[in-house]
């Protein structure tokens, strides 16, 4: 039976929590508005107002009040009188509470400011390709974070305290084993492609794509790809993102490169995966803290999967192909598709992550991977970083930086304080191959689909297997609903392994 | 000597205005958002966090807290202590709490609640001329404000209450007194225009103007002002608008017509002027709440003055109609400068407000001052309005709406329970032309700068005199430190009558 005043304290928590969302989607909306073309001069009082909304927000998932309601639907007899979804947004409020009440306000202000500096320093750092510059800022970074894990606590590796804000569970000897089984498939199988002497022709990739024709193509694919613009807009911005801002407002932007007509393409793809992720929460989670995708692993993999599974595949372009000529008339007239797939699936070891091919991608992640785990187990000081990343690069890819620009610096994420977060990309790219391997199961005529471009019935599928649930389901309980199996990395490496041994005649 | 703690309270009341002020910003970028693209799925929840903010905004301005500070600031030992502008500020405070105290938070609520309801209702019936339709809403509204009246207390007339909120210290005596002298002098002016027989030719207007040339010369008008496009931007919308975010971030927008040049072009020197204003003042102003403009009369001084007394002057199109047959190629190539000049000031009563020229605008505004006032003084019931509007528009304007949706439905403020707004417009013309006239004798070259496309000293004047100021001064001070009398009439009855006569031959 309900103690008194149960539901009235169930409606009065909803109540504050979606208060407490309704700052974040203002945030959100400030943050979207400060990267598409807010004027300049206006940025430092935004950035008050910005701060202003993010203190009122910290306050109200740390308040005495928020304290004494978790209290009250934590104890074994309210809590059990909550729904399955209920439940879930107490235990996600708490874990949020608890970690949000460990760190003292002053640590956590300071940390705050110093990563604000962080980030321009970096900006100026990487610009002059000087490390230096930005290692007495970066040494901070890391011993603050090792003090918050002091502070949170840990089990096994200090490191899995700072995986497990990304990507709930996960943990070292996870990924240590995930990616020690997909590096020992990908760099044999990068080998023999360098080898390969059937390589893709790409020469026709080298020329100039008017920007309102790049827009055009790239409008019509998300709407092929079932984005709904009437609940989303694309816009420009120097860094893509994606933002839902709520499952009827979810924004995306892109970046057109005149002379590369696949950037601007599968960059929009890209962040339309994560849209269609948004887009597509069940509106009974709207207001809550589980109205958004469950963590950045099974969003990265929503991205991945529609850039890389769809995107690059060769139904795809069977069937797109020549709404591409038409787009550029003229200007793709001796090519076949065929020739156009392989070139757009061409795998060159680079130095810049974010330009990598779809398989070199990983071994990008797991250098990054590697220094994280060193940094928090102590084992590598921050002053050795350059010297480590470079020989990481040559080890795994092959390739040396000429400088710290293209090197170590190459990345914003840690001047962020963002560590624990580069694992998502590849955790992504398996989490796809794997939800990707059901997904054939239960549409076999999936490659019939795409080039017949029906879309819509492969966005139904993973909305009812995974986008509708935002936040309720775990990553791990989500994979083990969809596949009936944990993460797996077999299927990422056999993925791979069929599509370039096909692609370079292996 | 000051009391312990003054500079600790003072420095916390600037904080807590400040937060106050932020929202505000949230609240004002929101809006801007909605109204220039936000995708439509997502207004309801954004319309939830906007009431959110909202919300929080007047809990601040009528807290106890807020109570104790204004109380203890408004002590005559302490007040004596505060700057000038720290003393207008806590008046400017004092003045809202007051207001919103005095209002239980039942009423206000229903009052949002109703007049939100009304503003879709009026929509309806505009488009369907059905007054009947809107007539119970607008009823409701009339006798709630009443109610806010009674509770705020009122001096000589009822309607000084609300015209105050506008133009505070304006009242129905000086009303009568200015637009009964401006009237005497425009009906006799506008029956001499109709009876001339020296009209402006103006069919090379009728033509189609693409889009984008129409933006591109909007753009370049703007600069020409010395818009800061640092501080500001230009957007699409239905309906025109500025909003000051902060003075580096004033948005305008406007809306282009194919067959009508001069609508997008006078429209963004308008929203030009309202964000010069805004531009313009005094950093030491941000985040307090006296950083805005001093009142909608003073505001729409500044959008008038730009976009009738200099964008519809004679100078300026010697100047810049060189440039608008450029940029619409062989489009004006048989046109003088003197015949497009008289083509843009030609003088025709019309039914529609926002359609009607400089001269017959002011009566227009006369009509709806004379049926609010009548309302107020509960001399004439919602019911009688459509009979009342046509009656003064035949009188005043000599025209007769076919319909309601041409009539007394015509515009929004009603149904937003905006009265004692519409007065601000043709104040805005009195104040122009009564501060044009001292910047033609400190500036006596004015016509030639405009002539030469010198702009900025014009800019820089007014920023000097009135934009700086901010809230800082009222309107009647600004018009007395200006121009060394109060308002007067006379000055916008000479301008008109200098201008008409002349290119009407009379």
């Amino acid at each position: 039976m309900s103690k008194p005043g149960f539901e009235q304290k169930l409606t009065d928590f909803k109540e504050y929590l979606k208060k407490m969302k309704s700052y974040e989607e203002a945030i959100g909306l400030l943050y979207w508005d400060m990267r598409t073309g807010a004027p300049k001069k206006g940025i430092a009082t935004r950035s008050e107002v910005v701060g202003m909304l993010s203190g009122e927000y910290f306050a109200l998932s740390v308040s005495e009040q928020m304290g004494e309601m978790l209290e009250y639907f934590k104890e074994p007899d309210t809590y059990a009188q909550l729904s399955r979804t209920d439940r879930t947004i107490v235990d996600e409020c708490k874990k949020e509470y608890d970690r949000s009440k460990k760190i003292p306000q002053k640590l956590h202000q300071e940390y705050v400011v110093l990563t604000s500096q962080a980030e321009s320093v970096w900006e100026e750092a990487k610009e002059a390709s000087d490390y230096k510059m930005f290692q007495p800022y970066l040494e901070k970074i890391v011993a603050t974070n090792l003090e918050f894990i002091k502070l949170w606590g840990y089990e096994g590796h200090k490191y899995n305290t700072l995986l497990d804000m990304y990507e709930p569970g996960m943990t070292v000897s996870k990924l240590d084993q995930v990616f020690g089984a997909l590096r020992e498939k990908v760099v044999p199988l990068l080998a023999a492609i360098q080898q390969s002497n059937h390589k893709p022709t790409t020469g026709f990739l080298q020329q100039t794509f008017e920007k309102e024709k790049q827009k055009q193509f790239s409008l019509f694919i998300l709407k092929q790809m079932g984005y709904d613009f009437e609940a989303g807009r694309l816009d420009e911005t120097v860094h893509p993102f994606a933002t839902g801002l709520n499952p009827g407002d979810v924004r995306i932007t892109t970046r057109y490169l005149l002379d590369d007509v696949n950037s601007a393409l599968f960059g929009t793809i890209h962040e339309g995966g994560h849209a269609l992720y948004e887009q597509n929460i069940s509106p009974k989670l709207i207001g809550t803290p589980l109205c958004t995708g469950t963590s950045m692993g099974i969003h990265e993999s929503q991205s991945r999967f529609w850039e890389n599974m769809i995107g690059r595949s060769r139904p795809f372009w069977r069937r797109y192909f020549g709404d591409l000529q038409q787009n550029y008339p003229g200007q793709f007239a001796s090519v076949s598709v065929e020739d156009y797939y392989r070139a757009t699936n061409e795998v060159k070891p680079s130095l810049i992550r974010i330009e990598a091919d779809e398989l070199t991608y990983n071994l990008h992640i797991m250098v990054r991977y590697e220094i994280e785990k060193a940094l928090f187990s102590e084992s590598v000081s921050v002053a050795d970083l350059p010297e480590v990343w470079n020989e990481k690069y040559k080890e795994y890819l092959g390739v040396v930086p000429n400088n710290d620009g293209e090197g170590v610096l190459q990345d914003v994420h840690w001047a962020g304080g963002s560590f624990g977060y580069f694992p998502s990309y590849a955790l992504g790219n398996m989490y796809a191959a794997q939800i990707g391997r059901t997904l054939r199961k239960e549409l076999p005529d999936f490659d019939q689909l795409i080039e017949e471009g029906k879309l819509l019935p492969i966005k139904d599928w993973l909305t009812d297997k995974i986008y509708q649930y935002g936040k309720e389901l775990s990553p791990n309980e989500i994979i083990l609903q969809v596949t009936g199996e944990e993460l797996n990395p077999d299927y990422l490496v056999d993925y791979l392994t069929e599509k370039y041994s096909d692609i370079y005649k292996l």
